[in-house]
């Protein structure tokens, strides 16, 4: 089919026969992957929805709140591109990427209860909603049937995978909650709580491509090395993102890390050039958690003048290159030059 | 060995070697289970200790203030004296009782959370120690850790049963809450709200055993049916300990499901013979969970008139003998017949 045609996909045709349709070049590379991939997606949602289902009302009601609040389907999108990258077949690929989406969705109820947030996706967090009890128990839910996917799917190397990522993303997340407000926090233990807290299962989610496709190890490796890479540079710009003052006019929530004294990369660059006064207010606000109302601008103020979002996003593209060479390793393939294209837009998004 | 001898057991011995040692017969059938097994038990507690370790140094610290702190290690006893009598490789054994009690101290972590709990096996429940946070996320590492050792075991049918029964945990715990402070609640629906949150991991932690043995299917159902129908007895005999007066002078810790508004077994039955002051006084404190300090001395009372402790006792007998006799399909052991005993232990300890 070429290139640049929108392709009239009847959602009911069977999904496992869905190769790449066209894309909508103008589109950002998600919104192409979406296209390109747009009946294995719709294969995915569909799986999504019949493994959330349950006898107990309550589960299908707060899981299907988060999951159809939509979010961005970066990660099952990734295991859709790896897969097809390496010529694996869709139809496992539907299944486990709807479980890394239950694994990702689980993180995020239980990380809403975790950090108290205000909003998720645009729409109060679910805890806010059906309670702090609910969320842990759905987020349970999730993760069990995510394993019974991944059982069903029956590679004990997805489930070592999947399984492993799964520990070492509540390892990053207790890290991160072991060093909120702990100015001495390095840049490189940084990015060892990000590598772990979100890196970790974009590294899995396409580790998982080569994998179904029965590719070779190096195959494996190299898409891991990709996610990995890609997902550092994403939770790099998310927390440059957390502190931009333009996102306020987009009607997004901002300032959530800063609320929560998390040392983030901004804050980390803009520490190591603080002057005394400086030094004394980021000590006030996230180390004695002490916080006023306009804190929130000075500290933007404060990395506007050492220019700690941009430093942020330079080392976000640092890791951004490693994502790209890792990926040059995978076959040449329309889906490899949007996952190239996907670095670049995870880096500079601006949502 | 003959019976009654007190072994000498070497701590440092390769715990495959262990086998059946003598009883204590003075002992009740978990201090016999664990005699006889000290061996595995040692292993398994090892396996427990290393598998829980990690950089992140709150993690066994968390970990190990809820595992250390003991409780009764129902659940892997289980899976390694069902492994025995099935004459299955009792290595394989110690790492999934391992991953049996990481689930069940996952649950109780997150339980904990959900229930606002102050005490859990005698000291100030983790949550309130470490945190909300925290707890949800040692959760979530230590089960994510059991899918790691399933993995490493390397049994679909293990995986299987243990992702089945932690989806359906947390269906039975969704349920709870969703019940909670429902005057309406039947018997019915209470029994499959403890099925699902109790008896489900001991049915798993059992079946576990003729799987590890390779028996046939007859056997796994067997010893499923034992662990579910004796979960049950066990559930029920717990939520009338919680009502128990005598437990107080023992330093217990009783009236929490009543302080959740909880519908329980012995609720439940006061409720069918309630006349309008009670009923009342039911919906006053449970629906409307208006409690004041006098109500749970009251609730007590009222119990007591109507016998429904002895009577959730009765109940939870009807399911234990269907526990005996599913077990009476197993071979003829030693361990067979302390988990006989366990039977009536659970619906009649004090603890």
């Amino acid at each position: 089919m070429p290139r640049g045609l929108k392709p009239d996909l009847n959602p009911s045709m069977p999904a496992n026969k869905t190769t790449c349709q066209s894309l909508d070049e103008s589109a950002n590379p998600l919104a192409q992957l979406s296209a390109l991939l747009e009946g294995d997606m719709a294969a995915v949602n569909d799986e999504i929805i019949k493994r959330m289902d349950s006898p107990v009302a309550m589960i299908p009601q707060l899981a299907s709140y988060l999951i159809a609040a939509g979010g961005k389907r970066i990660r099952p999108l990734l295991t859709l591109a790896a897969t097809q990258i390496y010529g694996g077949a869709m139809t496992r690929a539907h299944g486990l990427a709807s479980a890394v989406e239950f694994i990702h969705t689980a993180t995020l109820l239980h990380d809403d209860v975790v950090d108290e947030s205000a909003e998720r996706r645009g729409q109060p967090a679910a805890n806010l909603v059906f309670g702090n009890q609910a969320s842990v128990l759905v987020g349970d839910f999730l993760f069990s049937r995510a394993f019974q996917i991944m059982t069903d799917d029956g590679s004990l190397d997805v489930l070592r995978i999947l399984s492993s990522a799964s520990a070492i993303i509540a390892q990053g997340e207790v890290m991160q909650l072991a060093n909120a407000g702990n100015l001495a926090t390095s840049m490189k233990e940084y990015i060892e709580i990000i590598t772990a807290k979100t890196a970790a299962l974009f590294a899995a989610a396409c580790e998982v491509g080569p994998i179904i496709a029965e590719a070779d190890v190096s195959a494996a490796q190299a898409m891991a090395e990709y996610g990995l890479n890609m997902g550092i540079a994403f939770q790099i710009a998310d927390d440059a993102l957390d502190y931009d003052a333009d996102r306020t006019k987009l009607g997004k929530d901002i300032g959530d890390d800063f609320r929560e004294s998390k040392m983030t990369a901004p804050v980390i660059l803009a520490l190591a050039k603080a002057d005394e006064t400086e030094k004394i207010f980021w000590s006030r606000v996230i180390q004695e958690k002490d916080q006023r109302d306009s804190d929130f601008q000075t500290a933007q103020n404060i990395l506007a003048k050492h220019n700690a979002i941009e430093e942020s996003l330079r080392l976000a593209e640092q890791y951004g290159e490693k994502a790209r060479l890792a990926l040059a390793e995978a076959p040449d393939h329309e889906c490899r030059a949007i996952l190239n294209e996907l670095v670049t837009y995870s880096i500079h998004r601006t949502n």
